[in-house]
């Protein structure tokens, strides 16, 4: 009988888990749909399935000691979803109560889904030792778990974090949260897809992006187009680079973390986005600063970092 | 004899001290010139003898258990002052190295001044209870103090919480520490000195403050013109509002406060200022956050805040 913890990751489009040890390694990981569920509740019944499902295909048994989850919009004081604009569910979602009916007298803990990345990176990925850093999770829209003093930056109600939603441009692009102009709305695998069309209006140049309707546009076909030599592509990277830089110049103002990672689909362009970024927040830096913050690609880049820092909330959780 | 610790506060003009007991009562309060030294040890020689003196006028004997200090650039890692703008002392100042010798084997700590004024709120002003909350000090230049589950965020190297230098427009207007278009170059009462006199070139309309020049033109006559109705101070004050609103927005996003208090001398505006602030912010909160953050005036703000902060420092580490 294996101690476990388990460790879930909701995304919009799919729900990730996996049964986690104490070091970080996971069992049985798989993924069950998100979208497609109006009712929590049938949702949440379907994911119990597969749970158990994957749970039964092991070759041991298996004993949940507590669940961790790391959804959008997560409210880690209350255990709750609240108005989180990708999902289907409207208000605030109690998750945690509901989860311990399926497995009560275990700790059920939820935090937001970048935060758990966060928690991930430091203690299973590359923020190990480090007290003070931040994670951006560049995916269909733009998240971030704060650590300061060795600690995971909640604020008052559990919210903190949101740097997504920090203004670039007073009316700018419109947001999915009802803003206008927030980062998210530039730098994402949805936010470079925009910049492209805005590219592809602006410029006559040639592209292979011409040819693509914008909701068949991908940012992974983005990265491909710019690593081949296309300008459209590479003008959108760095465009998107340079609003990132702007804006991590000022995160670093808040709370100079030692490193900020960068984490997601995105990440996959390397140096065509990563270079840029850096030199871009080098150049808004204060002179204090300048040299004492690095940007660096996230060591859990091709695993389930939210699954990891989920599961490791219930393994901190055992050891108080 | 009384048990009290010092407490320094560090300006660019004058430097405030006084003798404060644990429950923030404060004896020979009293100020000493800073600039004018350009010798850092010339300039602490006459600030011990103007401590000593005052010390020597209270009618009963004084144990100095410690000393705080607030200063700007202040490290709290290293108890350095580090590349201050605003200071005439270039690089590196060992402060606390150089204060133990005028008062050896007690605790001396030292910590940005704006940190030291986010302390002495939480000690004993508003912000008592308040485990995650903000101060901006809205003097020459715009300080902030960020804490965050009941601690200052000091940041891996002790210079977090330069909110003054957040970027408000690129290649906006030139700020002090090198860069352009920092927060405090639009917001700060050199800063609202800046925003009349491009309002007066801007604007035709009659103006009490076309009579002063540009180094006479101080915060408190542009209060004072704005509370008599005088429409370009009244559009000045919109502006500063509408730059400090947006910014807080997004440093709420990064940290949730619950409170963000406002403090120093532009703060006397009151509604001018705080009314257009509040609605501002509000307008550019995520839906998440509407509605959970208040701005108040700092229960400090007749007081030295940094002067009962750097103290509070002094009497936290006798307690560990």
């Amino acid at each position: 009988m294996k101690k476990l913890a388990l460790g879930i990751d909701i995304g919009g489009t799919n729900t990730k888990f996996g049964f986690v040890d104490r070091d970080g390694n996971i069992y049985g990981e798989s993924s069950s749909p998100t979208a497609g569920y109006p009712e929590f509740d049938d949702y949440l019944a379907m994911l119990i399935e597969q749970i158990e499902k994957s749970k039964n295909a092991l070759d041991f048994d298996v004993d949940i000691v507590g669940v961790g989850i790391g959804a959008p919009n997560g409210n880690y004081y209350h255990g709750t979803i609240e108005d989180a604009p990708n999902l289907e569910w409207k208000g605030t979602v109690p998750f945690s109560e509901k989860m311990s009916g399926y497995y009560p007298k275990r700790p059920i803990i939820l935090t937001n889904d970048a935060n758990a990345a966060a928690l991930g990176e430091m203690v299973y990925g590359n923020a190990k030792g480090l007290r003070d850093f931040i994670l951006i999770t560049l995916g269909t829209g733009l998240g971030s778990g704060i650590v300061s003093n060795g600690e995971l930056v909640y604020g008052h109600d559990g919210k903190a974090g949101e740097l997504g939603h920090v203004t670039v441009k007073r009316n700018g692009r419109i947001c999915g949260c009802g803003k206008k102009g927030c980062l998210e709305t530039y730098v994402s695998a949805t936010g470079i897809v925009r910049t492209v069309y805005k590219l592809l209006a602006d410029h006559s140049c040639d592209s292979v992006l011409r040819d693509v309707s914008f909701n068949n546009l991908s940012a992974k076909m983005i990265t491909t187009a710019a690593l081949e030599g296309d300008y459209i592509a590479n003008e959108a990277f760095r465009y998107t680079a340079k609003v990132l830089g702007l804006k991590l110049a000022d995160a670093v103002a808040h709370s100079s973390p030692k490193t900020i990672f960068l984490f997601g689909g995105l990440v996959h362009a390397g140096d065509i986005l990563l270079e840029p970024v850096r030199r871009q927040m080098n150049a808004n830096l204060m002179s204090i600063y300048k040299g004492n913050v690095d940007i660096q690609i996230s060591g859990l880049q091709d695993k389930n970092a939210a699954v990891l820092g989920a599961s490791s909330l219930v393994w901190q959780d055992l050891e108080k």
